[in-house]
C-alpha cells in the first residue's frame, strides 16, 4: 500500500503528542482555576466581538497548539462568563470538581459509545451501578432501583428526561384511550415548575393549550396546592379532557420552592397520571439526612430526576433519572434494526441504554459520576452540600440584619431570594401594592450595577409579581470571603441606588 | 462564620491536586492508546461482570485517586469494547484525536453553561465562526450558513437533529393544515435510513404507521428512487394523508448507499415537505473535492447534518446540523421565562442557542470542533480521511482477489460491504435464491469466530436478505498493517469455516 498520510507524518492520536499537549492542557486549566478571581465574573464582551478577532475560514495548513492557547487565553476567556468563578451566584450553579472533569476527559480518552451493553459492557454496567449506589445515597425507595423492579439511567439534561417521561406516559395512555386522543391528553405542574416541562410536552405532541400551570401563591411559598391541582384536574376531567401527566419540583428555579409530593401524588393517581418529581437542583441534598424529608412521598410518584452536574460536583452534563418501570420507557423508545443485533441483546439478559433514552450514542457519563462518588465518598459530598447550605444561611442572616432588604421566601436549600424594599418600614408583606412597580424597577437596577461591577453575577426571578434577586450559592471554589464579599458589593450599589432614589421620586 | 468542611480540608476543585490528578490521568489515556493494542478488540466480559467486582454501595470515606485508577485499569478495562483500537472496524468509528480529547477536557474545564449568549458570549459566538467555517469546507450552499441567512448549530446526536428537524416541520404544517391534524402527517425515508428517524417520527407524535421507509433494491445499490417515492407519496395524497418530511440519507448504516438529493428534493417540494439531509457518516467526506459531488442537489433541501464525532476526529458528541431557515426551529423550541430574561436576549441582536435545540444546558462544544479544524488544518483532515479511505479501497481489492467472497455493494467512501459466498463460483448476483440462508448463516458464524478472536471487530448488516460483513476503516489509529491484519484474520477464519462447511452440507 502507498504511503497515506501526505502533510503530516504524526498520527493525530500519537500519544507523545497527545502526552506533551495534555500535560499542557491540564497545567492551563490549573491555573485557569487558579487565577480565575482576576476576572469578571460576567463577561463584558459585545455581541459580535468574536468574528472580528478570528479569520474567516478554518486554516488550510495545520496551527500549532501553542497558538490555539494563545487565542484561548485573548479571545475565549474575555468572552467567558466564569460559571466556576467563586463570586458566581447566578441561575443554579454547575459545579465542578476535580474527579468531575477528569472523569469527562477519561470517557473522552476512552472514547467507546455504549448504546447496549455489547458496544461496552463496562459503561452499561458502570451506570446501574453507580445509580443504584447513588439512589441509595438518596433513600430512594427500591422500587426505583435495579436492586428493586426499577433502575435509573444517565442523560444529559432534564430537558430530555421529561420528553422521555412525556412519550412513556402519552403511548400507555394512548394504548388506553385509543391512538387518535393525543388532542385530550392533559399535563399538570405549577406556575413555576420549569419551562423545559412546557417545550417537552410541545415537543411530544401535547397541544400548548392543554398544559395546565396551576397557579401558586407566596402565602403557600410558591408550592403547588393539591387543592389546586385536583380543582384544575376535576374541571378538565368534566369538559372531557384525560389527564396524563403532573411534574412535582423539587426546589424549582424562581425560589426553589417545594412541592409537596405525597397529596399531590394523591391527587395524581387517583386520576391515572404518571408523576415525575423534577429535583434537578434539590435532589442532591436528600443525601443528607436533614434535608431527606423533601422528597417525603416519591414512593407514590413514577420517576423522579437530578441534575448531578448542577450541584453535585460532575460537570455538565449528568442528568440522573430513576424510573419504577423501564419496561414503559422501553415500549416507547426500543429500536431493533439488524445492524445493532447482537447475541447478548438477543438473550434479553442485559440491559441496552439506547431503549432508554431519545438518543443511539451516549457517552460514558457514568465514569465521571462514579469518580466523582469514590474521590470525595459520602462524607465530604454531605459535608460540601452543608458548607453550601451554611454560607446560604450566613448571606440571609446578614439581609435579614439589613432593613433596606428582605428575605422574599423562606430559604429552603443554598439559594437566598432577597430584595431591596422602598422604604426601610417595608415589611414585603402582600399588601406593598402599588409601590411593587417601583420596588422592582429599583432591584432591576440594583441587579444590573452588581453584575456590571464584574465581582459578583446574580440573576433574579419575578414570582408574585414580585422582582427577586436569586443567590445561589454553590460554585465549588465559593468559600466564606466570597459570600461576604458579595454582600460587601450588593451592599454598596444598594447605597449608590438609594442616593439616585432621593433623586428620582 | 464556622468553617465549613468538616471531614476533608482540600476543596474538590483545589487547583494543586488538580494538577497532580490530571497529569497522572494524561499519562493514564497516552498508555492506554500507545498499549490499545494489546487488549481484545470486543470486551470478552459476561454480562452482571462488574456488579460482583464493585462493592454494593459508595464509599462513605474519600478513596485516593490511586485506588481509582487501579479499579479502572483492573475492572473496567476488561469491560470495554475498544472503539480506539485500531483493528476496529465496527458499525461506523467514533473517531477520536488529541485536539478533539483536549478540547472535550478545556470545555470541562471552563464548566460554562452556554444556554444564551449572556451565559457565556464565547461559547455562543465560537459556535456560530465554527459552523460557518466547517460548512464552507463542505462547499455548502450560502442559504445554510450564518453568512447566509441560515445558520447551524452543534448538537449532541443526529437523533436529536430528527427530533428538531420534524417538530419545526410539523408545526409548520400544522399552523397550515389546522392543529388537529397531527395523525394526518406522512414522513418518508427508505428502508434503509437510520432507524432514529421512526423513533424520533414516534417521539414527536407522528402515528408510527405513518412513517413510509420506501423499499430500496440491491440493483439501485440500496439508494432512494426519485420515482419509488413520487409513488408513494402520491398514493398517500390521493388517501388524504398530508406528506410532511423527507429524510435522505448521505451513507446510510447498511452498506453507506446515497440518495440522490437533486430529483428527491423535487418530489418533495412538489408536495411542500421539509428535507433533511442526514449525512452523519458521509458527509464528513464533502470536504474532499471529489467527493462533494455526493451532496450535489443540497442546495434543494432544508436542513443537512453530520456527525463530526463518526468520521471527524471530535469524539462523542459533536452532530452538526445546518438550516436555511433558524426562525422555523425557533418558533417551536423559544422559551422565554423571566428567570432567563437579559439585556442581550431583549435585544433581539444575539443568538440564544437554547431555541435551537431541544435542551436548555448545553456544554461548550464549539470548542473541540474549533481545535480539531486548527490543530489539522484542511489539508490534513483531508489527507486524514483519504487514508482511510485509501485502505478501504485496498482491503476492497482484497476481498474481491479471493473467489471465495464478494463485495456486497460497490465501495463509496471507507467501508466496504462483503461476505462470503458458499461456492467460489459464487457470483453474488439477485439470482442466489435458495442458497441465500445458507450463506448468511456461514457469514454470521465467520463474523462471529473472527469477533471471538479478539484481533478484529467488524458488525454486520441485512440489506436484501443479504446478510453481509461491514468492514469500516475510520478509527484513528488504524495503518494499513491493521487491514492487512484483518484480512489475513478474516482469511484464517474462512478457511476453517470452509472446512466445517464441507462437513456440514
Amino acid at each position: 500500500m502507498t504511503p497515506l498520510l501526505t502533510t503530516t507524518t504524526t498520527n493525530p492520536m500519537n500519544s507523545d503528542e497527545f502526552r506533551r499537549q495534555g500535560h499542557m492542557l491540564i497545567d492551563f486549566i490549573a491555573d485557569y482555576h487558579s487565577n480565575i478571581e482576576q476576572y469578571p465574573v460576567l463577561s463584558r464582551v459585545k455581541p459580535g466581538y468574536l468574528r472580528q478577532l478570528l479569520p474567516p475560514s478554518a486554516p488550510y495548513e495545520a496551527e500549532p497548539i501553542e497558538e490555539i492557547m494563545k487565542d484561548i487565553q485573548s479571545h475565549i476567556i474575555p468572552g467567558i462568563t466564569h460559571w466556576q468563578h467563586p463570586s458566581y451566584f447566578a441561575y443554579f450553579p454547575c459545579s465542578s470538581s476535580t474527579a468531575g472533569i477528569l472523569g469527562e476527559l477519561l470517557a473522552a480518552g476512552f472514547g467507546v459509545v455504549g448504546f447496549n451493553w455489547e458496544a461496552s459492557p463496562a459503561a452499561t454496567e458502570l451506570e446501574t451501578i453507580v445509580m443504584d449506589w447513588f439512589g441509595e445515597m438518596l433513600s430512594l425507595p427500591k422500587p426505583y432501583l435495579f436492586s428493586g423492579d426499577g433502575g435509573g439511567v444517565i442523560m444529559g439534561t432534564t430537558c430530555e428526561a421529561f420528553i422521555v417521561m412525556l412519550v412513556a406516559a402519552r403511548d400507555q395512555k394512548l394504548a388506553e384511550i385509543g391512538k387518535d386522543k393525543i388532542g385530550k391528553l392533559v399535563v399538570y405542574c405549577s406556575d413555576q415548575t420549569h419551562c423545559a416541562l412546557q417545550k417537552a410536552a410541545k415537543v411530544v405532541g401535547i397541544r400548548p393549550g392543554n398544559v395546565r400551570a396551576v397557579a401558586t401563591t407566596r402565602a403557600a411559598s410558591f408550592a403547588l396546592s393539591p387543592d389546586s391541582l385536583e380543582s384544575a384536574v376535576l374541571a378538565d376531567v368534566e369538559m372531557g379532557w384525560v389527564p396524563l401527566f403532573l411534574c412535582a419540583t423539587i426546589g424549582t428555579t424562581s425560589t426553589t420552592a417545594v412541592d409537596p409530593l405525597q397529596p399531590l401524588c394523591q391527587v395524581a393517581k387517583q386520576h391515572g397520571m404518571w408523576v415525575h418529581v423534577d429535583a434537578a437542583y434539590g435532589g442532591s441534598a436528600c443525601i443528607c439526612p436533614e434535608f431527606r424529608h423533601v422528597i417525603d412521598g416519591v414512593e407514590g410518584a413514577d420517576s423522579f430526576s437530578l441534575n448531578a452536574h448542577k450541584w453535585f460536583f460532575t460537570t455538565l452534563d449528568c442528568c440522573c433519572l430513576w424510573v419504577k418501570n423501564p419496561d414503559a420507557l422501553k415500549r416507547s423508545l426500543s429500536t431493533n434494526p439488524e445492524y445493532l443485533r447482537n447475541q447478548a441483546s438477543d438473550s434479553g439478559g442485559v440491559i441496552d441504554y439506547k431503549d432508554w433514552q431519545l438518543t443511539l450514542s451516549r457517552r460514558f457519563r457514568s465514569l465521571k459520576l462514579w469518580m466523582v462518588l469514590r474521590s470525595y465518598g459520602v462524607a465530604n459530598l454531605r459535608s460540601f452540600l452543608r458548607g453550601h447550605v451554611a454560607m446560604a444561611k450566613a448571606f440571609e442572616k446578614l439581609v435579614a440584619g439589613d432593613d433596606r432588604f428582605e428575605v422574599v421566601v423562606p430559604r429552603r436549600f443554598a439559594m437566598v431570594c432577597f430584595r431591596m424594599t422602598r422604604t426601610s418600614e417595608g415589611s414585603g408583606s402582600d399588601d406593598d401594592g402599588g409601590d411593587e412597580g417601583a420596588n422592582n424597577l429599583m432591584n432591576k437596577k440594583l441587579l444590573e450595577r452588581v453584575n456590571g461591577s464584574g465581582r459578583v453575577f446574580m440573576t433574579h426571578a419575578l414570582v408574585g409579581g414580585i422582582y427577586l434577586l436569586r443567590f445561589a450559592v454553590g460554585s465549588t471554589l465559593t468559600e466564606p470571603e466570597h459570600v461576604m464579599e458579595a454582600w460587601k458589593v450588593i451592599q454598596e450599589h444598594a447605597d449608590a441606588i438609594q442616593g439616585d432614589y432621593i433623586h428620582l421620586y
